[in-house]
């Protein structure tokens, strides 16, 4: 049974990594199918930057099915006749858990007042959730992208709370790539006027274009190019006037690949808080989970899986350049020197790093096989 | 000798791929070396999408050598004591030649009154300025990234006047991926309120802030992964009160990579115009060689060439991911089919498209060695 809609607050304040401590956070989330007696059938879905706990459920905004409601549900790969799946909106985010736009102590939105966080941190919230529903230990954590930085965060910083991690098209560390592509995102959005520092809420008028920016940039590194080339190539747009597709010789869309990034730019929008995807970017390029353990950012990963007793699996996709398959491997051989059990699937999908996202049967598999066991 | 800062108006209108035809084209040039009696030993050298026509001159706007000063001049690769280099700032450009910023008949400037041009365009322009100097044919021309799509067209489309063209880290069309990164660009320019709908000359404040964007993102595609992991990885700034490199929990340039990117972009906006910005990547967009040849684009790029009397080199990096090798491939295979001389090299070197501005040895000796047969 799907319960969408739920949230709570915290009842202790959640201790930062950067040092500070967030009084009354509010987590909200959705679960999908039934909770056992013994509270040991959980799966506790991550989600990726931009998306939320609309895994099953209609997005509010958008009114679009939930983003993973072809692996979730029943009788699908993460079957809910079996399995009780938590999904929850990530600390920082912008549907319903705390986050930059969320009142502060004065009832003012904190806006950059928000304290920047990690991807432990939000892992802190989302355990701190499973302490409220009681749940001690999960039959599994999976994500994707951000959604598997914070299944690895789990599974490091409390081995003890899960049994099994699927990380799905994610990374131990961004690189410097990724750190890059977020910084052109960030700087994109501070530098629309509409920003004004961060203190945008009241004035109904947020950094959009900004916003849309670092949205088109960010979304072709999700896209391979490969992948690009199939869907669009050089193929040029029908005009609105009814000539079929021909240079304008201006700077309207003329090509297909064009207008889709514009589209994916401006709805990005309408369901997304420029604030939190600041956040939730300085999160992930902080992101560096061997610098985590160890003395002053000497430890090696294989240290920070030291204490796990959760098994794993790595799935990485052929065309995905934004966390490639090296990154998994990297991880691997981290959890192999660690003595966890893990396994490393490389698949061959054409869509890059989305492909977590779409439908690729052989991660149904892989999802359904690993979870089954 | 060198001889920068010269420049010429083009004697007849110039005709665009678009249609429109535009008086009094300003071409701003420089050369370096002395033009044989026999006017034979001339190399036209296209510069890339942000450079201009000081390839040894210093740069009157940053103060900064020439940015091919390693590969031209006496004893050099391109040797200025035998040969007579010409490069040219391109049509549509901000260093001399005409371009958006250029006063149109009324005297005000074109801002987005300048028509859309192309590749072929900028080659007609260079072309007139060879017909004013007297030069018929060309012992070389030669360019890396924008400047080998122009080296191509040459080739292609005036396919007497050159006896050799030189082409470095570039393609015969540019990709759905190529168009997707440019039009992030584009959008970071026109959301950037100071654009004004290109009418930002007399207000003495330009779109900086988008252009910078813009230039973040486009850094980004000019350097490979393993590049930007050499020399940045996850190294931290120091911070300006002494503390060694820590993470400030804040939105300052934490990571090196954030603080060179940033640097990228704003200096950018001291030497170049945003209106060119747009102009130039919509040129480079709209560029596809065998589309140019043939009815309603179903020309083959071996028909580009059919005409060409011309021997080629064509040079890739393998870590050059804008314009891979399989680009200079695909170029090579036509031209074969052309029945072209062709000769294809892959190098090897590891800061991605930006090597052919870098020191390559292996560069320099391919060079050297295709123009002094």
């Amino acid at each position: 049974m799907l319960r969408a809609g739920q949230s709570l607050v915290l009842p202790g304040a959640l201790p930062l990594d950067g040092g500070q401590r967030l009084e009354d956070v509010r987590v909200a989330y959705e679960t999908v199918g039934e909770l056992n007696a013994a509270k040991s059938n959980v799966i506790l879905l991550f989600h990726a930057l931009t998306m939320d706990q609309h895994v099953v459920s209609t997005h509010p905004r958008t009114g679009k099915p939930g983003w993973w409601r072809n692996s979730v549900g029943r009788g699908k790969p993460i079957d809910t006749d079996r399995f009780f799946v938590i999904c929850a909106n990530v600390l920082g985010g912008c549907m319903g858990s705390t986050g930059p736009a969320s009142p502060a102590g004065d009832g003012q939105p904190y806006a950059m007042r928000f304290p920047v966080i990690t991807i432990r941190d939000m892992v802190r919230a989302q355990v701190a959730l499973l302490d409220a529903l009681g749940i001690e230990r999960l039959h599994g954590a999976v994500g994707g992208s951000m959604g598997g930085m914070q299944a690895l965060s789990l599974a490091a910083n409390f081995p003890e709370r899960t049994s099994a991690a699927l990380v799905i098209a994610a990374t131990a560390r961004h690189s410097a790539q990724n750190i890059a592509f977020h910084e052109v995102g960030r700087q994109a959005i501070m530098a629309d006027p509409k920003w004004q520092g961060g203190d945008y809420y009241g004035s109904g008028k947020g950094p959009d274009a900004g916003l849309a920016v670092a949205r088109m940039a960010a979304h072709i590194t999700y896209l391979s190019e490969a992948g690009l080339t199939e869907k669009f190539g050089r193929r040029l747009q029908d005009r609105p006037d009814g000539t079929k597709g021909a240079k304008t010789f201006g700077f309207d869309a003329d090509f297909q690949v064009e207008s889709y990034l514009r589209h994916q730019g401006l709805s990005f929008t309408d369901r997304f808080d420029a604030n939190s995807y600041l956040y939730i970017t300085r999160a992930m390029d902080y992101f560096d989970l061997a610098e985590e353990h160890g003395a002053k950012g000497k430890g090696s990963l294989a240290d920070a899986f030291a204490g796990t007793s959760a098994r794993f699996c790595l799935v990485s996709f052929d065309t995905d350049w934004l966390y490639p398959t090296a990154e998994s491997r990297h991880v691997a051989h981290a959890l192999n020197a660690a003595g966890a059990p893990v396994s490393c699937v490389a698949l061959s999908a054409p869509h890059g790093h989305d492909s977590f996202l779409l439908e690729v049967p052989a991660l149904d598999r892989v999802i359904a096989g690993f979870f089954n066991q």
